[in-house]
């Protein structure tokens, strides 16, 4: 079987009967055949997720007519809905500052075929990592956020780039600024970022620090979509590493940042490949 | 939503278009509403996966209805098929020789409610757990091998104790006696055998032996159907443990038993939730 | 090499040459033959830790007479340091409420030799686990907090059985009250907790509903020393699982006390092997 | 406390009362501080493994002056041994041929000062990597294995560069040629091999799609010291992650390069830390 010409379709709606049945029916009727399929209904809140891999068989019509009738089921339901050419490969941009583990790690992800995707723009706030962009072929936008300038014109840069390559999503790979509500809110739900995380949990700086000092036995890291509380918006991926008492600050950091390439290149992938839907203030990840 | 009444049906067939519809369709028809679902298809074989897990809204036509009107809908797309009623606990039987550490965790497990079952008898081919099964109020029952005994009539006596029960499962917690190829077809996708397992593997007596001599670094354990190659069927659950150089045998076996009680733990739990559902030597898990 | 007669140091003192000299000048002369031992200078604090397990080889002198000359050695260093008997089995005492999976993990560890200590005594403010105890022939003491009674009396008849036991260790297997700050610092050092832990932490009720609600993909636990910050003692031992968005409040919870068995069973084993020295509010665990 | 000019020391030699007593006096008299220090006896072997890493606190003699005195100490124990500068970075040379996964990892944790190492050298049967060593300025050596050369002839070039360079240390990043067993026996103890594990193991070509065929549920991998049996040498680290029934043999290749990057890069830091003493034919890890 190949899978060429291959959809994905992500819904979700409040849940009733009939809602698998129509969604099927409708593949079936347009000569579709489901490659893989899940659902998941809440029942806590009453909410079905549902997320199709289907291949056209008998004739391709297009995705935009597929759209376009899909939409008439979709109104009669309430779905919210994307159906994706699982042949596009996503354009992810990704942001950085100084500190580039978490961009080495998705550029050779990208080269190497693990992540399936098209990465039109690097934008930094610093230089640091002009040359390894240009190594990987890939523009790279520095934009500053100097004394001189406004956080919200640099904002504006950012953003323009971000528009201009049609961006599905961008990644804050380890971009060491407090994005603002308004551009949090532009990038609702296509912008993923990624920070530490510890049992207990530290507020304020140097959280590397702290873990050193309360002597903890696991470091972590969280994978989450941006939301105008930056490190509180929907959990996407979790991972953790052993470490003891004899590791210095500067070795749990570096074990920190093995586990964020690790979590946030799951994310990414999760999101290139339509498996996230957004439940409220959680995630339904479709592995 | 209450979860009573809910049902659980899990299916295998040749892939083709239609399916989903369907079943969904089947469902739709008699007043079900889909709790979950998750759909596979191996697009290696061609074969189709499928389960589901609903409720009956309106009206509750009783399961054996349930079941004649589905075999119909089986029949015409050839599937292999099993209908459960979710609120039924599955009986499972468990055999045990001399070390008891599987058997003491699916006690306390099936006690507190996490294993969601009946256990109408605890068979061993030694003595040592007649108090423990006592102190569970489950019937024990003591088969040995002796040499007076031929191996026959004790799996006689084995299987009529596993009939008489209505065992849906058979758990070999460290049962340590090779099944005969009879018992083992009788048995076929209904029993479930927990055993160590090593990167790379030992054939022969003593692995952890074997395994310390080696120098290995992770312990696991791998939990399958029972078939007539006794350690090598469907792979349900696998899972390690890391050791180091500064352990004895008895520490690695001590660490061996500790992750063959999760292994085999999760095995059982998927095989009663009507997860698991068999593809030619492997499983799909619907977890 | 035969392992009877060995003996175990455990010291810790301010750094400086010669300490590991003169400890093992100190085994040399005595005819002792070290078996394992490691050092770790923290040098954040300046501070120094040894564990040394050593046999007597030449001549047994016995515990006291040891106990006795290694007395003068310490004072020089100003070591605060532990001397045992490798062969003498700590007494440890589990206090536990209704909620009773740590309870049961470390009843069968004790009683399959998993974890080498004797159990003088287990202590409830619930009836729930007495035939439980009764089973494994350990004495059950049942002290309520009722209305009727003080929190001060209840907690005077506790220390009593601690005490007449001659506990080495004290375990809170789940034992859900809050401990004064009076018996807390009578336990200092010798009396491990267990409870959840999650990436983020949250405080407050019914952690398990609100891990459910903030969508977290790992359940964790801790185990510490208990001081009178209930939850906040130095750390002993973090282990997490992994959960998903299909998991309802009390799949997480099952999941949770899976890891808390395995977790607090670790931290008890480290402890009865003497392989944790304090390091103010961190450990030293020499694994 | 400064890590400046400090040393490791590691051995190993026969059992006997009185070897920490002697090295920690040979470090006492010479005004060393012990920053950390481990030890271990093999039980079973009766052999005693020791790791000091010390400072010079009263004048420094200069690492020659110290490897002199100490090889008559040695010499009175029977002692195999090595003293090394800790401010010295070992010189690892890295062989690869066409899958590069390994090789990006390592360059990355080199740059990042993770790996604490220089690489004067990389060699490669194929051409696919100059671009990549040379973003790095790492010279890149190119020996084929075409019709026309020989094995011999190639490893001669291979090893006249490994001893042009210095190396401590070869790394085979997934080198996929087997090397003959007289540049095994050149490079004993100090090359690294890394390949796939799995829980059973597989013998034979495409390991991922034999995985894939017997439906494993963990893909693992093995770092090991290279001996004339290329995949049997002393184990050095394993780690596994997680798969499932709905993976490609495409994915579980996948997500077996990820572990094997992790794996291998622990395996590199340990021995470039001289953390692993052989053990016969396994290894004592100091981590």
């Amino acid at each position: 079987m190949s899978t060429e010409h291959s959809f994905i379709l992500k819904l979700s709606c409040a849940d009733r009967p009939g809602i698998v049945h129509a969604v099927s029916g409708f593949l079936f009727e347009r000569g579709s055949n489901i490659l893989d399929s899940a659902q998941f209904g809440d029942s806590h809140t009453g909410e079905f997720f549902m997320r199709v891999h289907f291949q056209q068989v008998g004739g391709d019509p297009g995705i935009d007519a597929l759209r376009e009738s899909f939409a008439t089921l979709a109104e009669q339901f309430g779905m919210r809905w994307e159906l994706h050419d699982a042949n596009v490969k996503p354009r992810v941009v990704i942001m950085v500052s100084k500190i580039g583990h978490c961009l080495n790690d998705l550029l050779f992800r990208y080269r190497t075929g693990q992540l399936n995707i098209e990465i039109p723009a690097i934008i930094s706030n610093h230089k640091e990592f002009y040359q390894l962009a240009a190594s990987y072929d890939i523009p790279f936008h520095h934009f500053p956020l100097t004394s001189g300038d406004t956080k919200a014109h640099q904002e504006a840069r950012v953003l323009e780039v971000i528009d201009e390559s049609k961006a599905d999503l961008v990644v804050l790979a380890r971009y060491m600024q407090i994005l603002s509500p308004e551009l949090c809110a532009r990038l609702q739900g296509r912008a993923i970022n990624i920070h530490h995380s510890f049992l207990p949990s530290f507020k304020g700086a140097k959280p590397y620090y702290q873990a050193f000092d309360r002597g903890v036995k696991l470091i972590g890291a969280t994978a989450h979509y941006v939301t105008t509380d930056l490190d509180e918006g929907p959990i996407i991926e979790q991972e953790v590493e052993r470490v003891d008492h004899s590791m210095t600050p500067d070795q749990l950091t570096a074990i920190g940042r093995d586990v964020e390439c690790v979590t946030l290149a799951r994310a990414v992938k999760w999101h290139v490949e339509h498996r996230i839907v957004l439940n409220g203030s959680k995630t339904v990840v479709f592995r």
